[in-house]
């Protein structure tokens, strides 16, 4: 601890970043402009917060690029501080010696396009939150719609401006796992590995509707304004109520057995009063509520339309776009997924099968569902290994 | 038809029910005064709606009383007029010759306290959206929370009143089988049979949080105003929000792969605004803001805290309140039910069997998830003629 302590203050005093060996990390920032969106939309100017861990090979093919889910950033690994209570999602999985070795492996997260967690002091975005060079105020509405070919398209051009040509894999969780899969049809020749956690091909007609009541509760907090609120009182109320569905939708009811074993049915506040309170509705309203305060409900907005946009490739078509992809895949569904069903993963591994392509489908256990991905990925650090090996 | 219509006229003329043999059912008023909640609150004066079909006979032992879901009523079988387009939601299972043959038994089934559906015309009800004879005002929140058990005690007054003392059977779906099961706890000298449809024997800490985000949209809906809005605009929509998610939760995702076999990723409207709907957001949509049309959204309020009040019994030992069962029991839930998981009838099950009653379980199978208890109940047809005939 006084040692990764001693670095993390000679690497501030000397003002470059800190190894990520000692599993300290630094937010950097990309900028780019006039960035054309698949709809056809442009943005004129659009900055994005990136993460890496390892070192950079001199061939410059030793890159892992992980893509982060709905409401995460580009904070996989590592503390911002020695003292930081909590690492990166995946740390289990990514850093030296691990999984993702990055005694061996470049490993390269970005923040995507209205991140969720835009008043998030690590986090750097553009969406209806982030200001509008053009008109000097937030972009509110006018943002374009995105999607996940777009999040993939930046983190391109990042990549371009580090000259990294090829990715070594391409790993993402849930939403993550939308931007690996479209990697691996968008830019077949730059893939060489993609893992899909806890993912799917597209959206089914189930998910585009699920995903709609997520937007509903904000749409209706009169503090939304059509989306017109910065400078207003945040919807807040709007967005925790969507944040409380989001969080029960990515769980599993055993996960809520064992954080309520003796739930009581009649608690007395409840029976009195329709205000009253359950002790799980109460856990959830309070996560939530805590998130909301680094959230965006705008953001949120943008992203759930993105996420039922998803259909990998972009067309019409799922087996034309798995025809194209050239990367070996693995995908790695958790059997209690209630958001992202495994179905969703085996049709489009059985697409790529088809296809005479080299896939491979293995399931993840655990309590908290779709979240397995990426509380409980530990127990894929075997398998990912092996897989970044071959 | 033409002798359906026929005695349907004659009956109107004579001014008496017309026999439900001929599948034509009225609906009926019983009202009570001081009524005392479970919670402890008094409502002075209360009307609700029944339906029966078949004949009491002269022992009046041929009694099946049918309990009715959340989103329903007490219309289980017939139509209200020969060209009805649709008969009542059990009508496969309920009349001449059927499972439940009215041939035989007298079918009673009756609206529940604060049903959803207070502006359907043919629905009966007491709660928030009636009015308080007390101040000549509807009730809004001064209605007093109600549980399941208030829906029994209330039944049990109608029955008390036509001499009906003990139940052949009582058979509901979803939130019927709580009542049903309520009926079997509560009262265990007047029913002989209970049949659990899609049921549970308590709501877990899941399904309690699962019913929450029902509530949400209804409380920011601003023309909610706290549930003061009688005499105002009603808060349409976040009742069709309400509705949407309800109707979501109900179904499964084979039922949507089925409606919407050949759905679009990327809708032109959804990539261009985000406001724009896909097919199955718009289908959901529109179905929701029809059912809003009838429902009362305080009304949703009071259900959803009454489900989620729900553990048999009403006291904090679900296995106690089965010691003291002496139906016979069965319990048909669905196998690919989201919203009831079939582990909660099963739990419920397994404490009969322990404590040496006789209990029966089987599953029900379909593309409906949930609704599979309501829409392809004709599977268990013989199941159920056989239980009622044991």
């Amino acid at each position: 601890m006084l040692r990764t302590l001693l670095i993390a203050t000679l690497a501030l005093l000397a003002g470059t970043p800190v190894s990520a060996d000692e599993g300290i990390v630094q937010k950097r920032e990309f900028v780019t402009e006039d960035f054309t969106t698949f709809g056809g939309e442009t943005i004129p100017e659009l900055r994005v917060g990136w993460e890496a861990y390892g070192d950079l090979n001199a061939e410059r093919d030793n890159v892992v690029l992980v893509t982060h889910f709905f409401s995460g950033t580009s904070h996989a690994a590592g503390r911002y501080h020695p003292d930081d209570p909590e690492a990166g999602y995946w740390d289990a999985i990514i850093g030296p010696g691990k999984a993702i070795d990055t005694d061996r492996f470049y490993v390269i997260s970005v923040d995507t396009l209205v991140n969720a967690n835009v008043h998030d002091e690590h986090v750097i975005t553009t969406g209806p939150a982030t200001v509008n060079p053009a008109t000097g105020e937030p972009w509110g509405l006018d943002f374009p719609v995105v999607t996940i070919r777009d999040f993939v398209e930046v983190q391109k051009r990042l990549l371009d401006s580090l000259g990294i040509e090829r990715l070594h894999a391409v790993i993402g969780a849930s939403m993550g796992s939308f931007q690996a899969l479209e990697w691996a049809v968008a830019h077949p020749d730059r893939v060489e590995r993609m893992v899909s956690v806890i993912g799917a091909g597209r959206m089914g007609a189930w998910e585009i509707a699920l995903l709609e009541h997520w937007a509903s509760p904000i749409r209706l907090d009169a503090n939304w304004r059509g989306g017109d609120y910065y400078g207003h009182d945040r919807p807040i109320e709007g967005l925790t109520a969507s944040l409380m569905l989001i969080t029960q939708n990515a769980l599993h009811p055993d996960f809520f057995e064992m954080q309520f074993p003796g739930h009581s049915n009649l608690p007395a506040e409840a029976l009195a009063n329709l205000d009253g309170d359950f002790a799980v509705t109460d856990w959830l309203r309070e996560r939530a509520r805590q998130r909301a305060t680094v959230s965006d409900a705008n953001h949120i907005l943008y992203l759930t339309r993105a996420s039922q946009l998803f259909i990998a490739g972009h067309g019409p078509d799922l087996a034309d776009a798995m025809s194209r992809v050239r990367a070996r895949t693995l995908f790695l569904p958790a059997s209690g997924d209630l958001l992202l069903r495994p179905g969703l993963a085996q049709e489009t591994h059985d697409l790529l099968v088809r296809a005479g392509k080299d896939s491979t489908l293995d399931y993840l256990a655990g309590p908290m569902g779709h979240l397995n991905g990426v509380t409980s990925i530990d127990q894929a650090e075997d398998r990912l290994r092996a897989f970044l090996e071959e």
